[in-house]
């Protein structure tokens, strides 16, 4: 992605690999402060996931993959096959710290598979370029993943097209081009004129902080709005399509997305405007019959009670409510594939049918 | 209403007459400042209701007719009846600063009304008296308004209801009870267990911080929820009710109210939840058709691109966005008659067709 830093514009993804450890832009700090953090453990990187340094579905993925390649990178032990099983269970444990985003799993099945496999077949040495080898094929799949939902997506919007989106399921959640934002990046790249409704998605502010940095970035026309405002410009005609991402869509199409995307989804069906979510296959949990069966993650209620806001150049959390009251924090909610028009995948633009078929 | 002040509770309305002044709690500082201030001018009582120092429409209307007593009390020139509808002109002129509350007109049409009756059959002396006895009137009128608000309401709230509000449409809105508050306080003065879900309604918060204030002060058990998470306990089943009030009430049950409200109404109907809207007759707007005819007040997108947090004890407006972004700031949104359940008034809950049968 396309990063404006003092005055230069640089590319980076938000998690890397750089001279045996795993660097991540520091999200926490962003809009503010641009500054990139790296970490030499497992249990570093998956404290980074939890602390949503790094967050996203598909970036915490390539987050966890890089996490296990630390490992075995740098460990200088020669394992038993057993051990080797034990091994990776703990760096597991470690790394897997946030329970609704599909792709943490995936990333740690794909990468953890290929180093058992390699390791049974050809021995600790080869395992240990494996590791990486595997981390950096996750990443790049699913940056390639993006630009191919990015070039789908992109001809779901007309020029001059009004884009509502919530959260950010930008390059910062998906290493590049976004899943929901890549669509925007491509029409956008295709000289299409577009404008882009960010909600401002509280209580994290992904949205307000995040999304509307990344649309900056890239000047493509955009507002932020109050997440309650969404309802109002859909009711006036003024949104043309919704699109979102998600943290993992299970075999019915059901989505679980960052707080507030039931809600949009809802509204956008009672206005007739088509809801599309953007995924990567990584975010596809086929092993789930239903949305009912996610795990919906509670955060600590600290983060509805306080907002992060800019002081002395720095992220803060300050207190936006009443001192003596608690709050209730669910991270994610689960939209019903009935208010899904279609989902933006790297294989086209699918119905809830298709991707059943898929499983079949 | 009950207010907890350093360890003390006291006895206040949002607005209030002493001593020639008109007398407001600063709704701007709370919770994290008890503040009260006096206006000596209309001028300065409508600066304070565009500044929001008082808001909620009921109380709006009533620091307005306290605002047009100020000026006759004060003002020692003796007027012809043609100088008296100049004068009062301008007066309301000064105090009308807010669009979308009717009962800012209400209370002016009432009180203006009233002085100039008097003011033709008895003289300028008397129409001075009665322009104070007039706002006292409306003050009392829409207290006692509130309280049968709460009465008819109460009954809508079983022992064990878990209610959901959006934002302030409480004692410091309507001076006292509230009217969406005021069944909950009802129930909770009849000793029925009730939980409240607070939205936190940004951009202004004045869930998070008025109505959370107010349920603390009242010990009425509740946790503040981000806006985005409402449908989520709605679509969970744990929302029995909800209950909000209006900013204006049109003829053919149209309502007007908070950005945000719309779509509560929408998901609350997607999910077989009752949705009430609870309003003082000063709020009803016979003289508009429907809703889309309603002016919605646009307001500054610092309000959305910044949020009041505490620092040093005093509430300060700081960004929680990004930089290089602009808003977009409607502060109301218009919910369809179809989407509420029923209209709580202070002659019962009455559905649209009552509504309009009251016009016939």
């Amino acid at each position: 992605m396309k990063i404006k830093v003092d005055g230069q514009t640089v590319e980076r993804r938000a998690v890397w690999w750089e001279d045996g450890k795993v660097w991540m832009i520091d999200q926490r700090q962003l809009p503010f402060r641009y500054s990139e953090v790296s970490f030499s453990t497992p249990a570093e990187v998956g404290q980074a996931i939890k602390d949503m340094v790094v967050r996203g579905a598909p970036s915490i993925g390539v987050a966890a993959a890089y996490g296990v390649a630390l490992d075995l990178v740098c460990c200088e032990q020669l394992f038993t096959e057993n051990e080797m099983g034990a091994f990776l269970e703990e760096t597991f444990q470690a790394l897997n710290t946030r329970p609704t985003a599909k792709d943490l799993t995936t990333a740690l099945d794909i990468v953890g598979s290929t180093i058992q496999k390699v390791f049974r077949d050809e021995g600790m040495e080869r395992a240990r370029e494996v590791a990486l080898e595997a981390a950096r094929w996750f990443d790049n799949e699913t940056v390639r993943s993006c630009e191919l939902i990015g070039e789908h997506g992109a001809e779901l919007i007309s020029d001059g097209a009004k884009v509502l989106t919530h959260c950010n399921a930008g390059a910062l959640a998906a290493q590049d081009y976004g899943t929901a934002l890549a669509p925007i990046r491509k029409a956008h790249e295709q000289g299409k004129g577009l404008f882009v409704y960010v909600d401002e998605t509280r209580p994290r502010n992904q949205g307000a902080r995040l999304t509307a940095w990344e649309l900056s970035n890239e000047d493509i026309d955009h507002r932020i709005i109050a997440d309650n405002a969404a309802g109002f410009y859909m009711s006036k005609g003024e949104v043309d399509l919704v699109i979102v991402g998600a943290d993992r869509v299970v075999a019915n199409g059901d989505v679980a997305n960052k707080i507030g995307t039931y809600e949009k989804a809802v509204v956008a069906k009672e206005n007739g405007i088509p809801f599309y979510v953007a995924i990567p296959w990584s975010t596809f949990d086929p092993g789930i019959a239903s949305g009912e069966d996610i795990p919906i993650e509670e955060r600590d209620d600290e983060e509805v009670l306080t907002t992060f806001v800019e002081l002395d150049g720095k992220v803060q959390r300050l207190r936006c409510s009443d001192p003596s009251s608690q709050g209730l924090n669910p991270a994610f909610d689960v939209t019903p594939a009935r208010f899904v028009t279609g989902y933006i995948t790297p294989e086209g633009v699918l119905t809830a049918e298709d991707l059943a078929k898929r499983l079949s």
